[in-house]
């Protein structure tokens, strides 16, 4: 398996570790395609550096497929329901595998028409965004897609948990280059942000959540017994919506508190939602043009003065191509737990 | 032309409100078709109670008419480049006109591939988004519409004011009903909320603006010297971007600071541009369906305990369908400048 081992994990070649979890997940009885896919829509979050999107999800993937939650063994379904649209259905499998299907629906409806929307249903947790978007723009596509989730955020001026953290993606090729990557959750910050606020003994500022009767809180205490609060306040908590409406009910999955909790029932299935909404931009215009255009758009922003003369202005996606060059190189670090977690799923001695 | 009269303004039916509009418009040389177009998209803003995108704006575009800066009969051109795609040129003509040639273009592509994307060049300030969703909806589609705009935020980290406070919206028809729609823009607050705060001697919060070398600033007068800071902080900042890429780029308008500001050049053309995206859910799923649903969401939502019981929970386009029924009922309240301006540039005597 080769690369540098120590008691608490390995740095492992890109390779190497998408074999690891193709031979974990079907160490749990997922079937080869479904596998590859969840196993590779994983890797590349890894390598834009969101490891808790990462093949360290197999773990919980195993988990729910243990506790009879996710269907290892899914017959997805595709259907085009108008020259643009598409809808599948995902039969409760691995949410990568279904975001899979999704995506080549929708990259051969784009190619046709110029623009797609597939509608996925039947499905659960399908890693991160920028992942897919990333595998479009491979294709000269630029895309919006987004996913429901279970409710952790209150509606505004709400004091019970109604609404998903639910994240969209903006993806645009840059032809010969990596591409621009917006990939966003709706809330200020991730919970985890809180906990360690709490762990340090420190105050949080009362843009990041409410208490639990949907006050704004400077507690951390407090604010892990309620809600997170939407980017933007009323903005977030209206493009949380909009993320339900077009991921969850038009594609005719659960929304809002439908979505089952895979925390609190873990052997129900979630009916997760997403959507993929592709365009090709060389329909357009040549894509020298459309090249020559976006290079000079990255130059104007990225040139501006900066505030701080020590941090440059950065691009949406810069971070994830300076990480996925680095870790194709030098390899990615499983920690510990992930890899023998991992090893022990594929029947190996960890 | 009816309602009461006082000598600052008047309250006028709605089609009165229409008509003077149009003459306005004609006034100063615009033809029919572009006129109508105009009046009604501005009437749509007063009647959701936007009333900076309302009739008003038409002293605005007559200055600019006037500077030659718009150009008051243009050749609007229009071409499907894709099945679902098109492009519209709007040849510097009036925001509005060329907004619902564009609409109209992507109403008829959607009704056949059951999405659309159009996107538009050569325009000008198209007024608020909600008109043109809300038109959509009454088609039965929902939409994703957004404008560049001319330069007044620094990129995140940056000193210089390289983006627009590009609007987007987000609009889902709601059989029988009024829509739901999220329109909004990607700073934390309009620049007269500022400006209210300078007047009236107050301090702002920090996360509105930051002063002319792009730091967070409490006090107003430096804030007025430096830039909005966009909502949700480094999030605002990609989705200012993607709409520029989306209504710009994308569309071969200008983008960034290629857009030329009307404030500092009111005789040149700015080339602003617009993105169009329409979805037909029902082709999806029956309207039945989608009608249960959207109602179902709409309950959820809105059913959430407040946390201030004086303040129930609002959906994004309840606060535009009261005003809407309202100035229905009993007309619009013009104040006495924009009056007496809208009768002058009609040729009344004010």
């Amino acid at each position: 398996m080769g690369g540098e081992v120590n008691a608490s994990g390995a740095t492992m070649p890109v390779d190497a570790v998408r074999d690891l979890a193709i031979r974990a997940l079907e160490g749990v009885g997922t079937a080869r395609p479904g596998a590859e896919d969840t196993a590779n829509v994983l890797l590349l979050g890894n390598l834009f550096g969101i490891h808790t999107h990462g093949v360290m999800r197999i773990l919980n993937y195993a988990e729910r497929i243990a506790a009879g939650g996710i269907n290892k063994t899914p017959n997805i379904m595709t259907v085009r329901t108008a020259p643009g649209l598409g809808m599948v259905d995902g039969d409760n499998g691995l949410g990568p595998a279904v975001g899979m299907a999704s995506l080549r629906l929708a990259i051969d409806i784009a190619k046709e028409t110029g623009i797609a929307a597939v509608f996925a249903r039947g499905s659960n947790h399908f890693g991160a965004i920028g992942p897919y978007g990333y595998m479009a723009a491979t294709h000269g596509l630029a895309s919006i897609i987004a996913s429901n989730a279970t409710t952790t955020m209150a509606p505004w001026g709400g004091s019970e948990g109604r609404l998903g953290n639910n994240p969209i993606g903006f993806i645009f090729p840059r032809p010969g280059g990596f591409p621009f990557i917006l990939d966003m959750a709706m809330s200020v910050v991730a919970r985890a942000k809180i906990r360690t606020a709490l762990a340090e003994g420190t105050q949080i500022p009362d843009t990041w959540a409410t208490d639990r009767n949907g006050r704004p809180t400077t507690d951390p205490a407090e604010a892990l017994k309620g809600f997170l609060q939407p980017m933007g306040q009323h903005k977030g908590y209206g493009l949380s919506m909009v993320v339900d409406l077009l991921a969850g009910l038009m594609s005719n999955a659960a929304y809002l508190t439908h979505v089952v909790s895979w925390v609190d029932e873990p052997e129900k299935a979630q009916n997760i939602g997403h959507v993929f909404i592709l365009i090709d931009p060389m329909r357009l215009m040549p894509e020298a043009v459309y090249s020559e255009r976006i290079e000079d758009f990255v130059r104007i922003v990225t040139d501006t003065p900066p505030s701080d003369p020590e941090q440059p202005v950065m691009m949406p996606g810069d971070r994830e191509a300076q990480l996925h060059a680095a870790q194709t190189e030098n390899g990615i670090a499983l920690p510990g737990d992930v890899l023998s977690g991992l090893k022990t799923l594929a029947g190996e001695t960890a």
